[in-house]
Order: C-alpha cells, then structure tokens, then sequence
C-alpha cells in the first residue's frame, strides 16, 4: 500500500514529464516555428509541476513512510526489487530538492528557446548568434552543479543526471584510453572505394527499406512512428508511444539506414520496459550510456556487420540500381570506411568515439571555467585538427553541427562513448549465447536479437546500475577490453 | 496588482488547457494507435491539474481579492474590460466548484477513450460497438448537469459551456422558425448540374489553392499549420500556435475548399484575439457559436459569394482542367445547390440548419431521458426522411458521421446554427461598411474581411456576451431576420 501510494504520485510526475518529451517532439518536427517562445513558456510550466509534484510535502511524507530519507534506512521489508527502487526514489529525491522550483522552470524555459536559437544560428552557420544564450546555458549548468553539489568536479554533478555514478576522472581514464587506440587504427586505414554509397537514391524507397528493417527488429509502428526532423532523434512517453525522427533521406544512403536502425534501438528499449512499472524506477531506463548501447548495437554491431548485410543486401539490391554490380564483399568494405570526418552522426565507429572525446573536453573546460564560450569555435577546430586531421569550413558543419548544449545537456556527450563500450560487451555475450548468430539473422531475421536485448536489459528497468546491469548480463565485470579488441579485430 | 495576480494563475490554468488541446490534436493527427489508451490518462492529469488551479486555496483567494464571490459586488475600482473579466472570472469559478477533481478527471479519461471507440465503431459503421462508451458519456453529461444545476431543463447546464446564457427554449424557438422557412426553401429547388464539382482533382493542387486562399485570408503559416485528420477541426493554444485540420482531398473539390476556409474562419479569430490578454477572459472567445460564425462567413458568406469566386475562379480553371468549359455562373450555381444530403459537414447553407435541428432534438432527447441510447439509430434515420428525405444505408454515414458526442460535447450542436444567424447578422454589417466590397474582393483579395472581423469581434475577446457583441458590431438586436432573410433573397 504504502509503496503503491510513492508509485502513483511518481507516476504523476512521470506523466508530465512525458507530455513535455510529446511537445518537444512536436517542437522539432510540426511546431509552427513562430510559437517557439510560448512552447517554452508551456515546457516550463510543465517542469514546475513536475518538480512541485516530486517535492511537494505529499510526496515527502509519501517516500519518508518507506524510507528514512537522512540516512536510507528502509522502514519496509521489500523485495529486492522494490527495495531497490524505493533508494533509488531517495536518490532521485535528493538530487532533486537541492534545487529549487524556480531554478527548475528557468532552465526549462531557456533550453526550450536556446534550441529555437540555435537552429537559426545552425541554419546562419553564425555561433556568434548562438553564443549569447550559450552564456546563459552555461551559467545556469554551473549553478546546478553547485546546487546539487559534487566531490571532486563540478562536471561530475552533470554528469551524474546521464550516467548515474560516473565521475570525471573515471571518463578521462577511459577515454584516454580509447584516444589512443582510435588514434593509432586511423592511421593503419587501406584505400576503400565507397563512391557507390553517395549517390540519388530515391527518398520513399529508402523509408521504405528502413521500415521494413524496423518491423523486423520488433519496432512496432502500433506504438510509434518515423517523422522529419532537422537532428535525428527518440523519443518516448510510454512503452506505447516511443517515437523516431529522422533527417529527410539525402544522398548518403547508409545515413538513414545507420540513423533509422539507431534510435529504433533507443525506441526499442522504451518499448520493452514493463509498461506496468511505468512511473517507478523499474520502469526506467538505466543511463543514457545504456541507452546508447541499445542504439549503437543496432547501428553498428548489428547495421554494420556481414551477417545483417548477407540478408538485406538482396532487398537493397532490388530497390536500388547503384548496387547492381557492388558484390556484398565491397559494399561491406564500404560501409565500414574509416574516414576522419566533420560530422559525428556521420562518422564511422573508429572515428565516432574522438568526436564524443572533443565535445567532453570543451565541456568539462566550460564547467570548470577553463575555456570561455567564445573561445568555442577556434578550439573546436583546432582539436577537431589534433585528433581527426580535418578541419570545418564554418560553424554548421563545426561547432553547431550538435542540438545538445542548447538543450543544457551538458554531461550527456560521454555517454553517446560510454554506449559503445557497453555495446562492445553485450555483443560479447550476445554471440557467447547465439555462436551461431550469422546464420541465424540470415534465416530467422534479427527478432531473436530484439529478445535477447530485452531479457538482458530492457526488462529490468533501473534495477541494476550501469556497472552492475553489465555484470548480469554478460557475466563479466565492465571494461574496455571487449570494445578495444572488437575494434582490433574488426579493422 | 491583485488583478495581475489573478491573470496570473489563469493563465497558468489556461496552458495546461491549451497543453491538453495539443495532445487532442496529436491524438486526431500523429499519435500512435496503440497509445490510444495512454493518451486518456495524460488527458485525465492535465483535466484534474486545470481544475485544481482554477479552484484552489490561492486561486478563491485571489478572485475573492477583486470579487466578493457570493453577492459579485467589486472589491476594486477597475474599468469596464477589466470589470467585466473579473465578473466572468467569478461566474466560471462558481460554475466549476460545483465539480469535483474526480468527476472533471473521469470525463477527461472516458471521453478521449471514447474518441477512440467511436473512430473504431465509424469505420465499422457499427453503432453497437460505440454504444456501451456513449451510454457512460451520457450518464456523465447528465450527471454534470445535475452538479452545475439548471433552472428549466438540464440541458441548459450544458448548453451553457458552449453559449453561454443560451437556454434550450430559446433555441427551440429559434430553431422552430429556421425549421419551417428551410423545410419551405427546399421544395421550390430547381435542378442544377453540379457533376463538375465531383472528379479526379489532383491533392496536391486542391491543397495548393487552399493554401492561397488562407494565406489571402491572413491565415499567417508562421503561426499555423494544416494537417489531416479523420474529422476536420481548429485547434489553438495560443495566438501564435492555431493549427488546422482537414480530411485528405478526395473526389468533392469543394469539400477540401469549404472545410479549409471555415477552419480557417476558426483558426484566425484564436489568432487575432489580443495576446497579452492571453489567459484571461479578455482573451477568450466568447462562445462557440460566435466562433461558429466566423468559420461560416468564411465559408458560406464569402467562400460561396459570386464576388468571391469572381476573382479566384481563373485561378481554379487554371489549376483544373475540369472547368475548362464551365462558365462562373454555372459553377456558382453548382456550388450553391440545395440538395438534401446525409452528411451535415458536406451539406448546403439550406439543409445544414436541418442536420443541427436533428442532432439537438436527439440530444435533448438523450439528457431529459425521453429517448434511450439504444434507439439513436433508428430515430437517427427517421428524424432524417421526416427533415431531409433521405436515409443513411449504415450508421457511419448516419448517427456515427460526427465526433461530438464522443467528446461529451453535448449542447455543442446548437451552437452550429447559432453561428449562421450571427454570421448573417454580421454579414449586414460587413456590406454596411464596405458597400463596394464585390468590386474589393475583386481588386484587393481577402485582407479587409479579416480586418473587419478582428476589429467587430476578434479583439474583443469576452468583453460582451454573444448578444452584446453583435449589438455592438451591427449595431442591430440579435434576431433570425437577416439569416432567413439572406436566404430568402439568395434561393
């Protein structure tokens, strides 16, 4: 009784937060464009609501009954489950009472018209335009930090809200790491041709293509849909409502295939937490980082191997020409190209994780208070010429190309690196269960991949952090290793 | 300040509204079908935190700041708009304690699921599958009758969310001298060839044509938009965001052109009316039959005016080469053609009253409990060989043809030819003031219409009741005489 009293009025919340995730979906793909400034008004609304609900005296009262809330001693015997979420419900509590509503409401408001700036600014190639609301968004990430508090580094209290218990230094260590590794394979790279992969494919063709691969990783069109917008994107209110947007298909044939197939993994993971524990912490996905390696395994690991492309390639075939005389073998080749280029979304998995290293170097630099807003912009280029060896020809393709720090995410970028070295391990396990997976997608498709996903990861929800999920799942404690010698392996 | 004060938690009120109207527009257009279910129980919060703002502790204590809440007597001196918001500040409050938060959250709930039964049933043309859902829509109605209370009948109570002050008698004797003078008009039709209006129109192009023609009307893109759904409507949430709707271009070219300009007539009184009184009654609009008469001035009174199509039919002809050969007079005739039909949105300026007259003796029928549910259908039919002379062959193109009472909108019908009589009144005054204005539409397009409305009612927002309002802007009482009489001169 008393847990059920905690989960409906988080449940509440939840809810709220969910109609504000539909109105930022709507923002990027129908929003007529002169409302921007009322539809931050109306997130902001929503934030409060949310923050007053998860503060209020109710919902105190509520949580103390299960849980001193000073020193986390539980007043319940529960399941380990239960158990499990009711600290976590105190966790999220205590994060969250360190700020106060009016803070909450302001950087709602703010990111809401940061990210209307900003695709002006994109559109302009102008960061001069975007700079001054980015001063703003910076100052206001500085408050939260100092707000919430932190042990070693400012960056680590945003960090936190992405990757729940990942600090700073534990990043810097890993992504030395992958720096290094990526680095040295970059430069062992063999000549490949992928001229056919640029080219006039037909737009409806290629959504169709899409879709169909969609359905056939379980993506179920009953309970979301694919819509336009400017950066690709998920997002979900409830297992039964997990949408996808995508860029309108262009020239670059693997971009919306790459695209569709990851974020219909972040939509896949939302689909398959246990809808009836919807509003609690079981209910919810782990971290960003795990989320991102529910996408990436589909992107790469899956999207990008032999066995996916020995079943599709026929279909492609069928629907484009340009591949008539492309044997599966070059194509194949071709598509995992290492090439040093401008834009991440775009870049191959050996380049992919410097990109993610460069924007968690600027921005650590901007919370610490090392780098300047206005410096952005030529240390962009300059770090994008230290680890990449190219440089953007202007801010579109540089330092505006991301939507993520007009929506004062900062704090997320590490975790788009982190899911691949989650991604690394679950694959790991993935063919220790399935040894004869190849064949298996040849024949069967790719819903078996779908189901081990979810019985490893999507069903349990927050019951396991990062670290400890990863363990369950694939029986092995969290490292780089896989992810570094999968990468040796591959190229 | 105790005036702003109160401003402010209306409006706060005011965008959960709007926020709920958004989410009722995803549902109609975009939303995912299986979240059908999902999307009720986000209605049900935002219905129930609406209503907690507008009734709490701090909103009573704010209005009884300017108001004494029992006598109505005026605490401050304020001029008259600001009087006259107070006033209706205070009459909506007294109408909405008499609900509870749980009775306003269950009617949210059932009447979104019972959208979706109702799709479903329409599809099926099965009213038996509706009927269970619309039996609890109209106990809910009656009950909510019973909580607002009545004098006469109870459907006054409900009457009176949609005109306020209306009374089901006086709608009776309105409705009483429309029935017998378009009962009359009917019989004395000539018959005219209207198969031109029928064919193979290319979507894109009918779109295309609309789209001028909102844009001609002021109808500004920036701050709209025109999507489809299975019944066409308006939706806003605030000035600078008045979506349309509108059913995908079929065979009846004039069903696209007459949908498009009354939603548009909807769409542009949201958009005009002030935004800076947004939130309060200065910045509603009055009623739904003073909304109703702006979409049919757009579409009737201008859309099918000689003087109208004067200066856009080239642009038709060039566009559709059905009318290559159809002389203006011809096609005006044809689209002026009375002709008893079975769906009111697609039926002439003559018949239509007769479709409302049938839905309100229904409804009125539903609420007192003089007819059950269960007979919908079968006196649906009757009703429609008694007034029209024509039987649906199935309950979709019959009782299940409009959406409105899976809304629990009942009283909303009424209001439908209550915007005829307002808009012919309106029309008096509009060819008063521009008595040259066939040769305007001609040479100068659609702007001085829109101005014209926005100075008579837009701006006004609630400043007077329905009746005052047209006093105010014609000048005139409020009566049936100039509708039948522009009927009599026009058949």
């Amino acid at each position: 009784m008393k847990y059920e009293r905690l989960h409906t009025l988080s449940r509440e919340a939840e809810m709220l937060k969910g109609i504000a995730s539909l109105l930022d979906w709507d923002h990027e793909t129908y929003m007529p464009e002169g409302s921007a400034h009322f539809r931050a008004k109306q997130l902001k609304i929503l934030a409060g609501l949310e923050h007053e609900k998860l503060t209020s005296d109710e919902y105190t009262k509520a949580l103390s009954a299960l849980i001193d809330i000073k020193t986390g001693k539980l007043k319940e015997k529960l399941i380990a489950s239960k158990k499990r979420a009711v600290e976590l419900w105190r966790r999220d509590y205590l994060k969250r009472i360190c700020l106060p509503k009016e803070f909450v409401e302001e950087f709602a408001e703010l990111a809401s018209n940061a990210v209307s700036v900003w695709r002006s600014a994109k559109e302009k190639s102008s960061f001069k335009e975007f700079a001054p609301i980015l001063k703003k968004i910076v100052a206001l990430c500085k408050k939260k930090a100092e707000l919430v508090g932190y042990k070693e580094h400012p960056y680590d209290a945003l960090l936190d809200d992405y990757e729940p218990g990942m600090t700073t230094s534990e990043i810097k260590t890993l992504f030395d790491q992958v720096k290094s590794f990526s680095s040295a394979l970059i430069k062992k790279q063999a000549k490949i041709d992928d001229s056919f992969l640029t080219g006039d494919f037909d737009p409806e063709k290629q959504l169709q293509f899409c879709t169909e691969i969609l359905k056939d990783m379980g993506y179920d069109f009953k309970y979301g849909r694919v819509d336009f917008s400017a950066h690709p994107f998920s997002s979900s209110c409830h297992p039964t409502d997990s949408r996808i947007t995508t860029r309108k298909p262009g020239r670059h044939i693997m971009s919306t295939i790459g695209t569709l197939m990851h974020e219909g993994g972040h939509s896949l993971y939302e689909m398959n937490l246990p809808a009836k524990e919807y509003g609690s912490p079981l209910g919810q996905a782990v971290s960003l980082g795990m989320h991102e390696s529910q996408s990436r395994f589909w992107e790469i690991w899956i999207g990008h191997s032999k066995p996916f492309w020995k079943r599709y390639y026929p279909e492609l075939k069928k629907l484009f020409k340009q591949f008539e005389k492309v044997p599966l073998e070059a194509f194949y080749k071709a598509i995992n190209k290492v090439t040093p280029s401008l834009i991440r979304v775009e870049s191959d998995e050996v380049t992919y994780p410097l990109h993610v290293i460069l924007r968690f170097e600027l921005e650590k630099g901007l919370i610490e208070g090392s780098i300047h807003v206005d410096e952005i912009p030529k240390l962009w280029n300059k770090k994008m010429k230290e680890l990449l060896g190219v440089v953007p020809k202007n801010d579109a393709e540089g330092c505006l190309q991301d939507i993520h720090w007009a929506m004062g995410a900062f704090g997320y970028f590490p975790t788009y690196a982190l899911g691949n070295l989650y991604a690394a391990e679950l694959f790991d396990a993935f063919t220790e269960t399935h040894k004869n997976y190849a064949k298996k997608i040849e024949k069967e498709g790719l819903l078996f991949v779908t189901k081990f996903l979810k019985e490893r990861v999507h069903k349990y929800g927050r019951q396991y952090d990062s670290k400890n999920l990863i363990k369950k799942a694939t029986g092995k404690e969290f490292s780089t290793v896989p992810y570094l010698r999968y990468l040796d392996e591959k190229y």
